[in-house]
């Protein structure tokens, strides 16, 4: 059974955004000090079409992750742009440009109707019934292989909460943001998922859970 | 120079001890299923003066957290018992009985004064003129060893926000206990330390933090 697995960074004190989230600020105040592990790395960079980056001990992890996924679900907020109805007069593409780094079919969980938007080998489709028909949704385009939940923390909150998660990989980042969007805020527990191993690598704690 | 080092456990959701804390249930709600990572392990069982036990990739953090250790601090609510003034009448001598398995000087912050207490090769000295005073005088004890910080929450946010804690590990367990008190609330960053390694382990993730 293909599987849907959520990957998201977090703080020490278990912030996904810092405090002050904006149109301009997407991950709030320090927020982006969530990713800077990422962005060095080989494997990052060449699914977003660049070339060379370092190899270190995140490295395998992050290629683990971008292994054998058919479809990926993300919340309203990581799409980003402004809140409420959509601006046909201004539309808000995502933040990745014409070429977005998914080359898969990418579900939006959103409570505002659009019709979808194909951007290079990437077209997102925007889901208005709820997490279980965007799960269903995504589990058809992906066929026999897996689902990406790429978050932010409300979607990713919903989907544990329904115990609809198959495996979870935290990326903790040793920081402290102090405010902002905290993932586990109204997550009773943790359902059927346990930690099954962590990875240690320059500047991030690798968490992975599983059934 | 001796270091401080503070060791704690904490859950997922950044949480030391889980809701409803009192004299009964001294870790709250489902806060002693932040020990139960090492209560099997024989290098926790040994200073406990019990036999046998288990040996994995935990026991060599715990024997390095027990190493060249001359003094210990905890706060009042570590100590325990009741809150306010120390009844003489009927005094509250702490969790671990007549042999507590310190066997160093251990010095209690609180606001209320006491006179030592002396249990098998253990003494607890009260000190109520602050976080400074008590570390000087564990230091102090401590000689060329190095000083614990054994917690709770409240006292390790005094230390950290104070920029004394030179080590910190956190034995972080993969449980969200939803409610209590959470270490991180209230200190605005880790200062100079710095995440510097981290251990896989049944049940636990240890995580490594020096200046």
């Amino acid at each position: 059974m293909p599987k849907l697995r959520f990957e998201i960074s977090i703080s020490l004190d278990g912030y996904t955004s810092g405090p002050g989230q904006s149109v301009e600020q997407p991950l709030g105040a320090g927020g982006e000090r969530l990713h800077e592990w990422v962005f060095p790395l080989a494997a990052w960079r060449a699914p977003h079409g660049l070339e060379g980056g370092e190899v270190n001990e995140s490295s395998a992890v992050l290629e683990r992750g971008l292994e054998n996924l058919g479809a990926t679900i993300m919340g309203r907020h990581m799409f980003g742009g402004h809140p409420g109805p959509w601006d046909p007069a201004h539309p808000w593409n995502g933040w990745w440009g014409g070429e977005p780094p998914f080359h898969r079919p990418v579900f939006v969980v959103t409570h505002h109707p659009r019709p979808p938007l194909v951007l290079g080998e990437t077209t997102f489709t925007f889901v208005t019934d709820g997490i279980e028909s965007a799960l269903r949704q995504a589990r058809a385009a992906a066929g026999r292989r897996d689902v990406a939940l790429a978050g932010g923390a409300d979607i990713g909150r919903q989907y544990l909460n329904a115990g609809l998660v198959d495996e979870m990989l935290l990326h903790q980042v040793p920081i402290l943001l102090g405010g902002g969007e905290r993932l586990f805020d109204g997550v009773a527990d943790l359902g059927s998922l346990r930690l099954t191993g962590s990875v240690a690598a320059p500047g991030v704690t690798h968490l992975q859970f599983a059934r």
